[in-house]
């Protein structure tokens, strides 16, 4: 007899608002022997707030702690490193259950393609079990809705940027696109805001922290606290409206 | 007495299969008296083939008949004055209704505010009645999940493009940047693999057409026979793994 295997679900739960999840998301979630989810120490999990509603008495969750919160650690120590032995752990973890014959509904903030670490357990486990990802509705777009901000029109050019870029490159880029974004803000939110004031785009660009979620918080880009910026803050700059 | 007026919904109904709609847009399909759906001439318009199965007897259809398929149209016809004109008169039709008190859903294939077609809507009633944007899972990220392909890592960045850009401008951006999309393929793919060709990317495109739907294909980019590009197919140029 031939053991069968688990399946391996990657599914993207939405930006915060528990009903942003997918009707296809959703049925996976709830019929998922496993339920992983990455969490920090001694914190809840984003995407587990995100659909503990939705979980079922005898489905199993396994929490992916991770080891590191900032990508600066004193020496010895390497976040590249910490972080690869980290996702290392956890897929194997994953795979036992995969291995046993469960189903491991992954759960990832947003959609898992996009900047998310479903990726670093998708490029360990993808080769070795049945995986199907479930696209999800991501940040960016959830920000675009609540500040009621079209995006992108026609033909523009869209460029999704990094907090942490330099200050240099996030110029060079936001100078040479028609829509953009910038994720990752908490402690770059100074840097990212002096750029934007330097290029002259402050009358386009707009703030909002934890969209959809019940802490959501839209602001002028002049009126925000640099020091208090979360890490799911964004800052966008819709393209110039075309004029159909 | 005051006349209480509609409230206008615009809804992303993701990127084709109906179960890729979230829970949120669902709900308020279903509950709308007034479904809004763009549509060409004599076709059944793509966003209304993927809610039709929700849709419940009592609710009317309102389909916004585009006069035109194509951007370039014979001298005296201008692109832009026919689709504004267009765009005005819908607005109008769903203004009568918003007026008359009755809430209109108007649907977005994918994501509205990601180069979707309510966006021209949203800039002409937004002021005048009270709107809510849901936002959607949008087609590059459903192409990313089918493709098996997590599209942009940690803190790259991402850039999206039209294949209607000129070729000098798609290599410009194409090799200045981690990731990468190419949208509204069509006429467009011969001169959009051209460019990837000349840049050496050929090892990392991917190409995907109608991405969920039925009818969906992947194929190597190599393979894809340029006459038969439909409207709705991408390119994704994955942004290199990270070695987390
Ligand atoms: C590691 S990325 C994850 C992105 C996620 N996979 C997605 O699809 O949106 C984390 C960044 O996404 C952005 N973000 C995620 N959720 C957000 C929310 N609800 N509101 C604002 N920004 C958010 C923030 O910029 C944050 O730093
Ligand atoms: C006007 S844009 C609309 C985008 C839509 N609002 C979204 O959020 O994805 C149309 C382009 O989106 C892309 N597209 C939309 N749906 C697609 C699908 N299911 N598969 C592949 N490409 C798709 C194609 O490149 C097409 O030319």
């Amino acid at each position: 007899m031939v053991a069968v295997k688990g399946r391996l679900f990657g599914l993207g739960v939405g930006p915060g608002d528990p009903d942003l999840i997918t009707v296809k998301a959703l049925r996976y979630l709830q019929s998922a022997a496993v339920v992983a989810y990455p969490v920090a120490k001694g914190k809840k999990g984003n995407a587990f707030s995100i659909v503990e509603g939705y979980l079922q008495d005898w489905q199993i969750r396994l929490p992916l702690v991770y080891p590191v919160t900032t990508e600066t650690l004193p020496p010895p120590f390497c976040y590249e490193t910490t972080l690869r032995t980290f996702y290392d752990q956890m897929a194997e973890e994953i795979a036992v259950h995969l291995e046993a014959g469960r189903d491991v509904a992954a759960i990832c903030e947003g959609d898992p393609f996009f900047y998310g670490s479903f990726m670093y357990l998708h490029d360990r486990l993808a080769d070795r079990f049945e995986t199907e990802v479930v696209p999800g509705v991501c940040s960016m777009l959830a920000g675009a809705a609540v500040l009621g901000a079209p995006l992108v029109y026609r033909n523009q050019t869209l460029t999704v940027l990094s907090g942490v870029l330099p200050e240099q490159e996030l110029s060079r880029r936001l100078a040479d696109t028609g829509a953009a974004v910038i994720m990752k803000l908490g402690r770059n939110f100074a840097k990212a805001r002096k750029v934007i004031e330097d290029l002259g785009l402050m009358g386009r660009a707009l703030y909002v922290e934890r969209a959809t979620m019940s802490a959501q918080r839209t602001l002028p880009l002049t009126e925000v606290v640099a020091d208090s910026v979360p890490y799911f803050a964004m800052i966008l700059v819709p393209g110039p409206r075309w004029e159909a």
